[in-house]
């Protein structure tokens, strides 16, 4: 207790954490990771040297690089938070350089294609996905902090051929950032992802597009709340919408088949159909209730 | 400043102010008048005597009755805060007992059909209709607080028969509770509010009912914020959604264009045109901002 260098010492669990792209996600990572002294070192890549410098003055990072395969020199830990379609050729670049023996992964929203392109590039370490659960509407390394992670889900898609090993470690890196973990296949997070997270984006901005100007002045908090979210970067949705096409426009399709039970039941005025569809939809939001801390 | 008593007095402007319907709503205002010692007395009106005794408790109202007329007896100031299909009958009671100089008003989150069944009624009063932008899928005078209508916006649908210096005192009740008024027509008004509050809630209903319970566990803050208000009493939405059919019916048709939109771009797989829908929610979004107060 009287050492308290020795108490640090002994958390560290990492010798160097590389994190690639220090935004939001990323930035709240290396923030978490430095101020309990999980990492020895807490290095990073990203495209501007400026931005860099910030995170490092906010405290993400220690240094930063402006290539993946400097960034990634002997680390034992990598991780890719960079718009889903950068992350497999970012995690081809970091394998080249990291340790041999260094557990890779990623914050992605989508995982099939990713996990399947990271699969087909041959290198000597372990990679698993992930995605934390932690989204926002906000980005930037401006925004990040130590507790971004805190009572929130991972999801971790291991295959078949996933190192146990790696995965529990996995499991225990997100552990030390405050989150819950849990197991799904690549392909079942995509299915799940495009209707708890992927349409409620489509139709956030749905909803905010079919509001006139004129009329925001009388937005109030419904309004707000349920078109939050469409403030999200276009080009990264794009990505993450183009990756999982195809679930996205089945959700879609049967969000349309449920608007159009709605649009017969106002036309014929039938309000006890309102009133029934109203409660389908009550008694779905009431099992969520508030959870998760709202951030 | 050694006499508070004479402070409190001073600022007395309703002898006698009765709230129909002692609610989330009702109740607020209640505790905002008692708080700040607006009136000298406030009287509610509600159907169960238990929740009656809560709202004195909780410094809601002095006293309350169990029917209208006793309880707008002799009043000066009658606001009526009832589901909106029983808000003309109600007033149209309490114009029997309340002074025949009373300022009458409502909260109903309709305005057409309110402003022209109560214009039916003879009465010596005068009636000008608001509806505070103040909901929230919290209900019952347990969640009513002093300080729901701060810096909330509360729209008067005052007519070209409507008392002029009514109007002004209306608008200095709701600014005494801390809230901005405007002034619309009724029929504006429920044209607005199709888009801005009733569009929304069918939009959030619709995205809860359609994401199967077993994957409820996986829904984070974006789905969290985007069905916040489905958890709405689906009896008072029903009676919202009845009163307005027409503008919420057109506003629903509007959003399945915009959605047909969206899943022909998918189905295309032209995610320039994706990417483009989404910077058109975008913007609007990003123009209201965080404005007001989320609560």
């Amino acid at each position: 207790m009287s050492e308290p260098v020795r108490e640090s010492t002994r958390k560290v669990v990492w010798q160097r954490v590389c994190i690639l792209g220090v935004g939001l996600l990323g930035g709240s990572i290396g923030i978490r990771l430095l101020r309990d002294g999980l990492a020895a070192d807490v290095v990073g890549y990203g495209r501007n040297e400026f931005r860099l410098k910030t995170a490092i003055e906010l405290g993400a990072i220690r240094q930063g690089f402006l290539t993946v395969e400097e960034a990634a020199r002997g680390a034992d830990f990598v991780i890719a938070c960079l718009p889903v379609q950068e992350i497999p050729v970012a995690l081809s670049w970091a394998s080249k350089s990291a340790r041999r023996t260094a557990i890779l992964t990623d914050v992605g929203s989508t995982k099939a294609s990713i996990v399947k392109a990271v699969g087909a590039i041959k290198m000597s370490q372990v990679f698993v996905g992930s995605h934390p659960l932690a989204g926002s509407e906000r980005s930037g390394v401006e925004n990040a902090n130590d507790s971004l992670f805190d009572n929130k889900l991972v999801v971790l898609t291991p295959t078949s051929e996933s190192n146990p090993h790696a995965i529990e470690l996995l499991e225990g890196f997100w552990g030390s950032l405050g989150a819950t973990s849990l197991r799904m296949s690549p392909e079942g997070h995509d299915e799940a992802m495009s209707m708890t997270s992927h349409l409620p984006h489509v139709i956030a901005s749905i909803l905010a597009a079919a509001t006139p100007e004129r009329l925001t002045p009388l937005a109030a908090n419904g309004w707000k709340d349920s078109t939050r979210i469409a403030s999200g970067e276009p080009k990264l949705w794009r990505q993450i919408l183009e990756e999982n096409q195809s679930h996205v426009l089945h959700a879609l399709k049967n969000f349309a088949t449920i608007s159009g039970q709605w649009i017969d039941a106002l036309e014929a005025r039938d309000f006890d159909r309102v009133e029934q569809l109203l409660k389908a939809g009550k008694r779905i939001r009431d099992v969520v209730g508030n959870r998760h801390t709202s951030s």
